[in-house]
């Protein structure tokens, strides 16, 4: 795979994840929205469905990583080239910016019409992950937790013939996934993964979106810090387990 | 592929798409149904498993578009030749208006018990998309985007092995409308398709249904136009990109 | 496949069927239940689910018709003998019957705490389907359609290859069955078999649960006919279809 | 298979089997959780998708039983040594309290915000069954017929080409958990595996969990032998039908 193939990939992909997770959110939490209050079923599944929709499309080009925690855990274990993490990753952020914004474009007029103050912070939650406990410590370790339940079985996926990164084997990582949320995104709204939440609250902080509120940057790091450091426990177990 | 069996194909998966994809509204939102108020959860797996059940068994006759804005982006990529535009079109213009005819049976208890004036607009509903917000330019660029995601995808998972326009590849494509739907369809009911939203709204204006009110051909552009420009984009996209 | 390999593969099959789809409306129907009030969604995918295990279970030994009006559509369209519907049929009809005892014992707790009045009707809701607005000829024409959209794909499911019915196909058919009764179900809570309603029905009249009420046998020809008359047509459309 | 292999994949696989299972209902049930409220739908689903991604996980080392009475079912049809039982059981064990541990933490400012006296039961409701009402005779025959419909499909599957215990038939399998959970859960919650209500029973008993009450111990007998015998009655039938 070259480099173009890689960036190119990542970033449609990930703008494709972005977009539908975003949205679903956007579409749950928003008012003047048909999927108003549509609950966490349809949030789990949409974020899961995201992952199929943006790693299908991604996979004939770059594999269809759409995570820095996927390809850190790759890197490590070694299906993936140290010398392609930088790419991977610049893919990955770039294409979570631009899904946010298309998810703001998809949902200008709810945006516009979400003006009481009450729900300032429910258009934050369109675009980064909250905890429902502000606790940095347990917020981590809920993260990193979170994080291996993703990407141990995903490298395990590939012992399984036929479920390798590609054909019937995203299918099994978007249910993985809807899985993860429902199961693990209690405490902190499941990041899971670095670009997912970093780059959208990037969007928020710069989109013209009224009364839109803080972007909680204090609490940034966690859901970078912690996916990372799952994704590379991951792998530290496959290494010594399989 | 003939153009009796295109035809056919797309008249049958496209009428089997639309009487469950429009039954499911019915029985969500029609008084004396079983399924009132089982919510968004309900409305968009029911349109996702319409796909599974339509395209599948069009797919043997004609590879099962079921959609203008899939037959244009195939046409612009080259899967499907030109010529046979025009047979896919109207064999599914046809079939929704079939289909649409086959909900309106299913439902017509419902449809006659459904006399308040409170609920002529869920009639409405059952047959054509609305808007959240009526807002001819966000709904078009909603409607855009929406179908973008729709047939980039698509057209991607033909480059995954077993990912066709058959096999396994119509689930996937199933469960990527399910994550449309719960996603991106909350600011216009996500038509995504014109046959989808013209077809069944004619439907609406002929079928004796009553106290109907109007079938609102105002806004009947919208999802004609969005869906046939996001299919061209996607097409477009996919010739660069991949 | 030899008669005992039919019966014996039927009959279990439709046994968990039953046993799964009667027990999820017992679940979600029934007091001191923790699946209470779970919802439309849950009772769809609980049956769809039902079809899933009955279907693959009984598909080594017959093939998993688990339906009489699956049976008959294999029937005219030549997949099945028609020297072996009797045993399709017996075994169906005594599988149903087992699957409802066997959904009786499951609840027997629930059963037998739901005594006052007002739920007794709902009693037979467990085993048997009862229409929204009771009126035989809308009735016979949601179950004949209903069964159509189950039949027709079927049949056209076996020209997909890998999509028979067995392996994936079976997958395919149960998210099928979850689709009709999100879409369908509505008026009539989709019979589309008339085992499914036959046996229960007649186990509901003969097990000693407290103050059962009626078994509605009125009714009962109902989903006998309108499913036998639907796949009789969707055969007769596939034969000149495709 | 070497004894290692079996015993560290049950030990894993068991492990994220429990961490999503028990930590649906964590996200569900306990207060300041964003899946508070979400539901059966939810809870049935989360099970599944442990299952899913247990066993996908597991497959590769030790084939991904992640349940005593599969094991059971498995050694008396004859796919799995006798000899090797014992290290199945014991990595399900110890998977299955690893897996409560890790559950714990993920909700660990849940549980500690769960502190008034109404949600203690619910406390123990993470990690272990109970019934709807309690009756020791109707709770074991629960227990018994939910666990053969899930072993004896389970048996069955392995007769259908390519739906052995790895490639599609994990996926099949935890979409079969889903629809027991949705359909047969309503009395007692649906252990259907020893391991899962043992392990975390005993995790509850000696974790520092605030106000955290009863473990129930009278009860711990039910759902071991429950599914001990409803996995060894389905390989009984599987032996005599199949």
């Amino acid at each position: 795979m070259s480099n173009g193939d890689i960036f190119v990939g990542e970033l449609i992909g990930t703008a494709i994840l972005i977009l539908l997770g975003a949205g679903v959110v956007a579409g749950v939490l928003l008012t003047s929205s048909k999927a108003r209050d549509a609950g966490w079923v349809v949030i789990t599944f949409g974020w899961g469905f995201g992952v199929l929709a943006g790693a299908y499309t991604a996979a004939p080009l770059s594999g269809g990583h759409l995570n820095p925690a996927v390809t850190l855990g790759l890197a490590i274990e070694g299906t993936t080239d140290w010398g392609d993490v930088p790419v991977y990753v610049l893919g990955q952020l770039a294409g979570a910016f631009l899904g946010a914004v298309l998810c703001w474009l998809v949902y200008l007029g709810q945006f516009n019409a979400n003006r009481d103050e009450a729900n300032r912070i429910e258009t934050l939650g369109v675009f980064a992950t909250r905890p429902a406990i502000y606790h940095p410590v347990q917020n981590l370790i809920t993260e990193i937790i979170a994080t291996i339940a993703l990407v141990l079985p995903l490298l395990a996926f590939g012992l399984t013939e036929g479920l390798g990164l590609s054909g019937t084997g995203i299918l099994v990582v978007a249910l993985l996934v809807v899985g993860i949320g429902m199961s693990l995104g209690g405490p902190t709204g499941y990041a899971i993964n670095p670009a997912r939440d970093l780059a959208p609250r990037a969007a928020h902080a710069v989109l013209p979106i009224p009364d839109k509120g803080t972007s909680e940057w204090k609490y940034a790091w966690i859901p970078v810090a912690g996916p990372l450091i799952g994704g590379a426990l991951a792998a530290g177990i496959f290494e010594v387990a399989f």
